[in-house]
């Protein structure tokens, strides 16, 4: 497929911004004015046999995870998302058909999470596929990663470990546990729950757990803070624990240091918990003063949370 | 070398515009508030052995190449470069010496032209080398590829074919060629000629010329207008010249259909062609009513530029 066929692919998609004054067709996009939001801007790049396999994504799957990991980084800011370019990498071997797909279900993922594809390169790779999407989004009050005291309660979104799960029963052939496999191939940005929490709190310190809980815990603690957080309070999908249970290993490391479930990761003061929970927020813990990251297990016993994030000893 | 000290080489780049609130080091960066300006927005993704190769672009040659076609394109709007995010994919091989040549090579590039480095994304590639950069620009009046009128006169920033005939010194392991090669290795993003240019026009139609000065006609030109060029008025190196007599090959495919040399092409009214002259602008011809492009040879003949830049026949 040529690359003039796949930049009208490229063209279809629909405008939704009045923000976006031009997209593809120019030697640069224009966006603007942005009256008083902060302009939010993140960026992903997805390797073909290093983030994701051909034979179990298909180039659906792919378009909507390529769009999803960088949306989950607005939510993670509290942010509405504006636009996003492409920059893709597809070798010989790729046919219109994969192409096609693949556009038509990025043009689906960007209509239902109203994000305007306006500008990209595309070119033609020696060997695998590349992935390059930026995504701009807006936020008045953006949320950062620090802020966290000690005293927060600690929220999550929604559960963990399923992606990581899901990739271990792909990349060994397994049959069935379809949600675990759907929380690797279509991750969910939490942008709703993000802005929703954003807007009951009056202070928030909020991550998205792209790399795992356990390195989120971290980036919300900094140097100088410490967590505890009640294993069993962690959500995580029934299948996970079946997997589990039928492979002999255990789920923790999944959990902890899983990473791409794209869930959030939220601190914030106890006199928002109630309207938290509300929102279907789910505590796991509370900030602590000492700069130490405890997981304590249902018996009880604490668990300190390594550097290496390495759990082999659960 | 890991990829926290890759992020640490990226966190030592100097930060220059009040507009970027925060750079690396949360899910996203923050930029605002960009008072009236306008915001260009342009990508570019280089893939090893694509688009170059590692036996002749050094890593220094590599980061600077990178940032001027992106530079190119905020230039062609007549814009002012704000800031960057690079998308680095390194297979396994790469040493911590080539990595640090790179970034710092980078480095020197962003604070030679003022653009920020606020976020990014390192990961390990399987064999290639993939750079993705996406750069933000600002500009009050961006200037657009459409609005040529009959009669406005074509100008050129500089010289063409040089990249082109460059790469072909490089495939074929040709010694000397310095300018060539160089024009091919370090392009040189015409931001300042732009600005001029755009500020002594009332009415303007300006690209770069990233892929051959003949695409670059056809940009201009749209599907209603044609233009006449005199090809002896293009201008290119002495040492082009000199390399298409040594292998007797037609110096003119490398001028028009080259590509990668970074000179903007523009077109204006006849009444400021004086003031672009004084600017260093080089006038190589006019736009005419009839919806096609005529190369006219020193001879008085005139060829038309081929919908497919087959330049087979000059």
């Amino acid at each position: 497929m040529h690359e003039n066929a796949i930049i009208q692919l490229a063209k279809k998609f629909p405008h939704f911004h009045p923000e976006v004054q031009l997209g593809i067709g120019d030697d640069t996009a224009i966006l603007g004015p942005l009256n008083q939001s902060s302009l939010l801007w993140t960026t992903d790049l997805l390797l073909e046999d290093v983030h994701f396999r051909r034979n179990y994504f298909s180039p659906e799957d792919l378009a909507w995870k390529a769009l999803a990991v960088n949306l989950s980084d607005i939510a993670a800011m509290g942010g509405e998302p504006l636009a996003f370019t492409l920059g893709l990498g597809l070798p010989p071997e790729m046919d219109a058909a994969w192409i096609q797909a693949f556009f038509k279900a990025l043009q689906a993922a960007s209509e239902f999470w109203q994000v305007e594809l306006v500008g990209g390169d595309t070119v033609r790779s020696s060997a695998k596929i590349v992935i390059s999407i930026n995504l701009l989004g807006t936020a008045l009050h953006p949320t950062l990663q620090s802020g966290a005291q000690p005293g927060d309660n600690l929220f999550v979104s929604g559960s963990f470990g399923g992606a990581a799960a899901g990739l271990y029963c792909l990349e060994n052939n397994l049959e069935g546990y379809a949600c675990l496999k759907e929380k690797l191939l279509r991750p969910q940005p939490q942008l709703k729950a993000a802005q929703a929490l954003s807007k009951i709190c009056n202070r928030l310190a909020l991550t998205d757990a792209s790399d795992g809980l356990g390195r989120s815990l971290q980036l919300l603690c900094g140097p100088k803070l410490g967590c505890s957080i009640l294993l069993e309070k962690v959500p995580c999908l029934p299948e996970l624990k079946q997997l589990a249970e039928a492979e002999n290993l255990s789920a923790w490391p999944w959990i902890i240091e899983g990473g791409e479930d794209y869930e959030l990761v939220a601190a914030l003061p106890p006199e928002q918990c109630a309207a938290a929970e509300k929102l279907g927020w789910i505590q796991i813990g509370s900030i602590t003063p000492s700069p130490q990251i405890q997981i304590v297990s249902s018996d009880g016993s604490r668990h300190p949370l390594k550097e290496t994030l390495g759990f082999q000893h659960f």
